[in-house]
C-alpha cells in the first residue's frame, strides 16, 4: 500500500476521532447494556487471558467483582468458577467498555452510558469509587470497598441517572473542551470538569423531590470531592470516539492502549480488534507518603484511552497542577507534551491548551511515526501498590515493542517496508 | 528611618496581607453596611473629587446611579442635584467597598460583605451586572441596565443572601487559591472561582423552598454564565485583605491602587489615607469586533485591588486561557507575572502559581522598589468605550509619577534618600 494511501487513511481515522460527539445519555446496571454481558461476567483491563494468567492485585480484583456481585461466597469458590468457566472473565474493551486499573464490571454495576452522536455508537465506563484508596479497581475488596460500591450503586448512580434522563442527555464535549482551559487534561485531572458537570445536572437536582435531598447533598459531594469523578466520563467519551476511529482500512492509527498484570498491548484502526503486545510500561511515578517504588505493582489501565484521542499525556501543558500529584516540572509537562505532536497525525479542533497558544491536542497516534521517531505515547496514570490501593501517580511511556509488532503486522497486511 | 526599620514595617505590612481570612458573612443593601453611607449618596471608584470634574462616563454612570436609585427623575435634575450638593457623590474606597469600572454604589444596591477574621475587618462590593457589555459601571443606564440591576436585586441577592446566611458564612481564601489552581487569576478570569463558589453554596440552594426554584436556577445561570461572577468577591476579599495591611509605621506597601476619569492614584500604608496620583495608565488592549483603540475611555477603577493583594496581573501565569480574552502570549504572560516578583515584599504562602512551580505570588507592591526599578505594577482589566459599555479587555501598566509622589511623601516623612 503506497504512502498516499496510509496518509488518507489516517486522516479519515483523524476526522472520525475529531467529530465525535460524546453525549452522556443515561446511566445503567452493565448487565442491562453492555453489549455480551452476562450476569456471570466479570470483566476486567487489557487484552483478555485465560484466568490462570491473571495475577496479583488483577487477580484479586476479578475475584473481589466476584464475590461483590454474590457470584460466590468465598475468595476460593469464587476462584475455583473462574478456573471452570462458571464465571466468565473478559476484557472490557470487547464490551464497550473501559477499565480505570484492575477496571473490574459485574452486571449489577452502573455504568455511564456515552452515545457518539456523530457516528451512533456508544461508550460505557463505570463510576469512581471514592477518595479512599482502597479500591475494587486497586485489587482490594473487603467491608469498606464493599460499602462505597453500594454508596455508589444505590446513592450516587440512580441520583445522577434520574438527573441525566430528565436532562435529555449530557454533551461531554464542551464540559472536556472547557476542562482543558480550567486545569484539566482529563485523565489524572478532571477538577474542573467535574464542577462543570456537577453545574449542568445542577438544574435537574434541584428539581428532585425533596424527600431525596440528602441523596442528592452526597451525590454533590462525591461528584466534586476530588480530581477524579469525571474521568470515568471522559473515559466512556473517548471510548465511543476511538472506536468510530476504528476499522479504517489502512489506517495506522492506534484505536486502544491498554494494559493488564502482564503486559502493555494497543489496538490499530486498520488492524482490526488484534491486540499488539509488549512488556509493561515504564514509568515515573510520584508515591503517597510512606510508599517505595518497589511496591508499585501492574494490575491493568484502559484509561490510556483518554490518550488514544488526545487528552491526559497528550495534553499535560494544559495541567500544571498535575506536578504536585504526579511529579515532574512545568517545562518537562510542556517538552513531553511537544512531542507527542510528532507521533501523531493531526491537532485536535476543539481540544485546545492555552499554555501553547490555544494549540490543538496531538491527535491520532500513528504506529509509523512512533517506530521512526522512537517517541514513545506519554500517559498519566494512577499507580497501584502491591498490597492493593493506590499508592500514587505517575507518568508512563508505551513500550516500543507493541508499536514494532503492530508495525509488523500492518506492514504483512498492507505492504510497505 | 533607617532601611532595617522600613523592611521590618514592610513584612508587618506582607504579614497583614498573607493573613488575612476573607470571609462571605452576608449580603445586604449598601445603606444598611457600608461606613458612612447615606441614601443621598453616590459612591464612584478613584480619589474622590469635586462633582464638577467627573467627566465622560464616569459622570454618565454617577448619574445613572442617581436616577436608577430614584434620587432624581432625569438626568438634568441629578446633574443639578449633584452640583448642589443634594446628591453627594464619593469615593468607594472611603466607605469600606470597591468598584469595578466606574464602581456605582446607591443605597439600595445589595452589596458582598466580607469578614476578614484574622484583623476583625470588613471589604463590602456590589454584584455583578451580567455578560450584556452595556452596564451602568461601564458608564451607561437605559431601561435595560435597568431591568438587569433589578434583577441582580431582586433575584440574585436574595438567593445568594439566603444561602450564605444559612451556611453561617463562606470562606474564600480556599476558593481563590483553588481557582488559581484552575486558570484564574481572580481579576479579569474567574470562572472555577465563581464554579466553586456556586458549588459550596448549593447544599444550601438545594434546602431551599421549592417556590424559589426559579430564582435559584436564574441565580445558578447568573453565577456562572461568564468569567466574572466571582470578581466582585475576590475585590471585597482583597479590599479587607489590604485594609488590614494599611497604617503600618513606615511600611512603603501599596494598600490600593484605583482611578477615576481624571487620573491613576495609589495609597501606602505608612502614609495614611493620602491618594498619590499619576496620569492614566498605559493599556495594551484586546478590543471586541467592531471596536477601535481610539474608543478606549477611561471611567475609573478600583478592581486592581486585586493586583494589590497578589492576585490579578501578579498571577498571569496562573490564567493562560487570558490570551484570548486581552490578548498577549502565555510567553509574555510569564514574563511579566516574573517581572512582579521584582517590586514586592514577598511570595504570597497560600496563593501558588502551578506554572511556576507552585512558586508563591508576588506580593506586597514596594514603592520604592518601584521607583528603584522602573518596573511598573501589572494589571489586567476590563476596557470601557467612549459611548459607554465594555469593548474589550487588556493589561495595564501604572504610571511612574503616582510611586515618584507617594516616595516623595514618604521621605518626607521618614526620612532617606
Amino acid at each position: 500500500m503506497a504512502d498516499i494511501d496510509r496518509t488518507a487513511a489516517n486522516r479519515e481515522a483523524f476526522d472520525r476521532l475529531c467529530a465525535a460527539d460524546p453525549v452522556l445519555v443515561d446511566v445503567r446496571p452493565a448487565g442491562e447494556v453492555l453489549p455480551g454481558m452476562t450476569a456471570g461476567t466479570v470483566l476486567t483491563s487489557g487484552p483478555p487471558m485465560a484466568w490462570g494468567d491473571y495475577v496479583g492485585g488483577q487477580r484479586d480484583a476479578v475475584i473481589g467483582g466476584a464475590l461483590f456481585e454474590g457470584l460466590a461466597a468465598s475468595r476460593e469458590e469464587a476462584d475455583a468458577k473462574l478456573a471452570g468457566g462458571e464465571i466468565q472473565v473478559d476484557g472490557c474493551h470487547d464490551h464497550g467498555c473501559v477499565g480505570s486499573l484492575a477496571g473490574i464490571y459485574t452486571a449489577s454495576m452502573p455504568v455511564f452510558v456515552v452515545q457518539n452522536r456523530t457516528h451512533g455508537n456508544a461508550g460505557y465506563c463505570n463510576m469512581y469509587e471514592g477518595t479512599n484508596p482502597r479500591r475494587l479497581n486497586y485489587g482490594v475488596y473487603d467491608e469498606g470497598v464493599r460499602e462505597r460500591l453500594l454508596f455508589v450503586q444505590d446513592v450516587v448512580a440512580p441520583v445522577i441517572a434520574e438527573a441525566v434522563r430528565t436532562s435529555g442527555g449530557i454533551p461531554l464535549k464542551p464540559l472536556m473542551r472547557r476542562g482543558l482551559h480550567m486545569g484539566d487534561e482529563l485523565h489524572s485531572r478532571n477538577t474542573a470538569t467535574s464542577l462543570l458537570f456537577t453545574r449542568e445536572l445542577f438544574p435537574y437536582l434541584l428539581r428532585m423531590d425533596s424527600a431525596d435531598r440528602e441523596a442528592v447533598e452526597r451525590t454533590v459531594q462525591a461528584l466534586t470531592e476530588d480530581h477524579y469523578f469525571f474521568l470515568r466520563l471522559s473515559m466512556a467519551a473517548a471510548k465511543c470516539t476511538a472506536d468510530a476511529a476504528a476499522g479504517v482500512d489502512g489506517a495506522s492509527v492506534v484505536t486502544a492502549m491498554a494494559f493488564n498484570c502482564r503486559n502493555f498491548a494497543i489496538r490499530v484502526s486498520g488492524l482490526g480488534n488484534a491486540w499488539f503486545a509488549g512488556p509493561h510500561a515504564t514509568v515515573r511515578a510520584k508515591l503517597f507518603d510512606g510508599h517505595t517504588e518497589d511496591e508499585i505493582a501492574w494490575m491493568g489501565g484502559e484509561s490510556p484511552i483518554a490518550e488514544t484521542v488526545g487528552l491526559g499525556g497528550f495534553a499535560q501543558a494544559a495541567a500544571f497542577p498535575l506536578q504536585r500529584y504526579q511529579g515532574g516540572s512545568a517545562e518537562a509537562m510542556v517538552e513531553r507534551n511537544l512531542e507527542m505532536y510528532e507521533i501523531t497525525v493531526g491537532e485536535n479542533p476543539d481540544y485546545h491548551i492555552p499554555y501553547l497558544g490555544y494549540r490543538g491536542t496531538p491527535t491520532g497516534i500513528d504506529i509509523v511515526r512512533v517506530v521512526e521517531t522512537r517517541i514513545l505515547p506519554a500517559m498519566d496514570i494512577g499507580i497501584a501498590g502491591r498490597d492493593g490501593g493506590q499508592i500514587g501517580a505517575g507518568v508512563v511511556r508505551a513500550p516500543i515493542e507493541c508499536f514494532e509488532a503492530a508495525l509488523a503486522a500492518y506492514r504483512g497486511r498492507y505492504g510497505g517496508t
